[in-house]
């Protein structure tokens, strides 16, 4: 059986980033499903199978087609329930929800006031028309002006991880002893961060900090193939 | 066999105020198990049951003396597994601490801000001593410089909880089709601001504010035994 995971890529395409690709790769990785990955720049994804889906990451699972993250974790969760839990049970899944909400909500936008000029800048001519013009509308004001607060952000980011510190001090992972979805959610936002902007966020004793390490070491260390910017 | 739930009150014992007490509450209804709760004023704590903690909620559960709102709830799912569970399995136990983290970094200083001079003006003479001392140190300035900007905390309230909202766009609970634990935390510091500051935080059709009266209904409705302030 073929299973191809759709990721985005800039100009390179050995350093694929986008946060909700890489919770896939992980949720993959850890059920210890074999998959071919197709990294594929912005503009290219409207036309990957047959027009399937506007955004990756997009799963080819045989004859199966499933987009978005969470619906892919859900699938993945549901066809190889004898594979590792992602989720450890209705509650687990319910509350990953939660946990989504938080990096979606709170993280990402920090992330992309420091990252948004990097991504620009690793992105193929034609991306970077699509990407200028979509983000500068989205944000209301150009990548440049977003960038010279770039240092402000980074200054400011961890402190908004206190609820990921406090979880922590109970546990090594946030789905428990060991990671869930909920662990990839928040993982794929930090690992977007350091392949496109390489930004230091944490201090070297940060419980965060050491947890993302403890991610970029899971399954053969496949978080750290792609290098920091 | 005697269920005593210690909680904590002003000097109205009919009102009690506890965002962790709350919880217990919700947790013990849930379960549907019968307590009897002892509202006590911040001083008196320290004397309950021969000075077992320094905080309330304790639950006597026979021969059994529990503190901490979290660890209320593990031991009534271990000790009482047959009935409806707090957590739906072991992931939503561990990422039941990050919605713990996520109320407690986040929900609660946004409250104290809102609520403390509130707070302090229901209490008896002596707490009131107590209050004052040891929150003024807490926040580094009087309880009357923190209420002078309070509207501006109630206006910048709602904004804050988008994860919860996010949550809810895929389920009635943040625990799924019915509420968990994760739920009564959130529930419990939302409580908290009804019964001690009454601010109205959320407009009329804020799917946070549709999920706390959803909250407020849950075991006939014993959140709304307390009326708002």
């Amino acid at each position: 059986m073929t299973r191809i995971l759709y990721t985005l890529c800039g100009a390179d395409e050995s350093r694929p980033f986008s946060p909700h690709c890489w919770k896939v790769v992980q949720a993959l990785e850890h059920k210890g499903l074999d998959f071919i990955e197709r990294p594929t720049p912005f503009t290219e994804i409207p036309a990957l199978e047959d027009g399937f889906s506007k955004t990756v990451p997009i799963l080819r699972d045989g004859n199966e087609l499933i987009r978005d993250s969470f619906d892919i974790a859900l699938y993945l969760e549901d066809k190889y329930p004898d594979r590792p839990t992602l989720f450890g049970g209705e509650g687990g899944k319910a509350l990953a929800r939660f946990v989504e909400g938080f990096s979606q909500m709170v993280v990402h936008p920090g992330i992309t006031r420091i990252a948004v000029k990097n991504i620009h800048d690793m992105l193929g001519d034609k991306d970077q028309v699509y990407f200028r013009e979509s983000r500068e509308a989205f944000l209301g004001t150009t990548l440049e002006a977003v960038d010279a607060v770039r240092q402000a952000e980074i200054d400011g980011f961890a402190e908004k991880l206190k609820p990921i510190r406090h979880t922590l001090k109970f546990q090594d992972f946030i789905g428990g002893d060991s990671p869930l979805f909920a662990d990839y959610i928040l993982f794929g936002a930090l690992q977007w961060m350091r392949i496109t902007a390489g930004a230091k966020v944490f201090s070297d004793d940060d419980p965060v900090g050491l947890w993302f390490e403890r991610c970029l070491d899971l399954h053969n260390g496949v978080g750290r193939r792609v290098t920091a910017a």
